[in-house]
């Protein structure tokens, strides 16, 4: 995705921490732990450009995932403190791709991953079938590093 | 809950696996794992009986949980193959409870607990707020054991 | 629990958030997420008084479950900030109790629950089966409120 | 990663099915539940072939991942049954590739996506730091379609 990346985007930053739960019998972090943290970084930097989870029900909006993926650098453990730095790695037409780090707090990078999402929308209220919509160009300035 | 059984239910079944990401780093079940099986071997159960998620979907119905409670027996390992077992513990007017034993193939009973939920509806369409429904006869009797 | 309380216990502090993922279909906290959190609140405490994860591993100690129960208050949202309080319920010979309140910022209680967990070891290094031991006076006046 | 594949391998079959608590409040599966179910299905494969969790436990073996990704083809929702069908997409020195695709029980693919592996060994007991192993032949051969 790296090859890809053609936004010049602000950098969202998301804290998190390992837990016991998050590990598995190795003792290091199981690995579905790193997506959960994507999707809740992607969501928290949203909400840092004015689109809160409130918002986003308001205006039954949605962001479904097409593809992901993460390549793990370095093994976390229990208590570790981290925080998953997001940008807009690209936007589509109605898709965008977020690239992630997830970095512990003295700087190691434990992983690095991205995911790419169509921006949509409930058309006819909640529940009913969702589409993709052309990402506006005010939508697209949000996430745009001066 | 046992003390306070009063109905003579059917059993439902609910197979499942203790799977490596379910397991902590001593090894063993991770504890909220058991009541993910439980909220599990709930819908298994409604399923049972007739109430699938298409079902409960299409009747805009839900069954918020009041509280739940688990007892942990014999720790789990990864790869253990277990069942829930299911019954309605009782009824209430709007509410019920249902009582879940986790037992390991070989016979051993890893876990007992139980749920109390409200047996409840989204009124005006989804999205809408919930409320409880008195639970009809007809519905009660589904469960019963003959 | 709350009627067997008998120790005067100081208060753990554990802040956390309701994530999308958190939520099940109808838009609320799945409620085994309650469980993890009070999980990694009872580890924050144990941080908080000096036995953090480094020390608990080296000491191969371990503190597995016995019981656990929720009660569900209210409900919980996405992007709702909480915090899980905790405090020594009773410690009984080789066990103890952890009660925990689950609190929203704005103060709303959503959720009130305990754990029973056995303060165990690993008698013959990493790997080899658990010991409860005998709860030291030194271990209890950790959590003793002043 | 279908690119790279160059193993001729079985294909070993994980059944699996959407639980209420695996989907979002968008009402279909949250995408890290794939992830879970990948690893899975890599556990249960492992097993087809002879290394079982006991097996793995017993031989201190670990199999760490280095990277992971998954294309979300088509939503699945709480009720769907579904299976993940695997196979070795490569063997390196130390490491292999798992291609995964999961496939609802009408034949709809869900998912595609793949796990790079290192295969490894607690070289000092457990809880010692894991080191890759070379590959052997005689592994390889395992998994070999005949």
């Amino acid at each position: 995705m790296a090859g890809q990346e053609n936004f010049p985007s602000i950098v969202g930053v998301f804290p998190c921490q390992v837990q016991w739960g998050d590990c598995d019998p190795a003792g290091i972090i199981f690995y579905p732990t790193y997506f959960r943290w994507m999707d809740a970084a992607t969501w928290a930097f949203m909400d840092a450009v004015g689109y809160g989870p409130k918002r986003m029900r308001a205006e039954m909006r949605s962001m479904p995932l097409v593809a992901a993926d993460c390549q793990f650098l370095f093994p976390a453990e229990q208590g570790d403190r981290c925080e998953v730095r997001s940008r807009i790695a690209r936007f589509g037409g109605k898709s965008f791709g977020v690239a992630h780090e997830v970095v512990r707090a003295d700087g190691t990078a434990l992983a690095k991953g991205s995911e790419t999402r169509v921006w949509a929308r409930h058309a006819d209220g909640p529940g009913s079938p969702i589409k993709g919509e052309v990402i506006a160009e005010e939508f697209k300035a949000l996430f745009r590093a001066r």
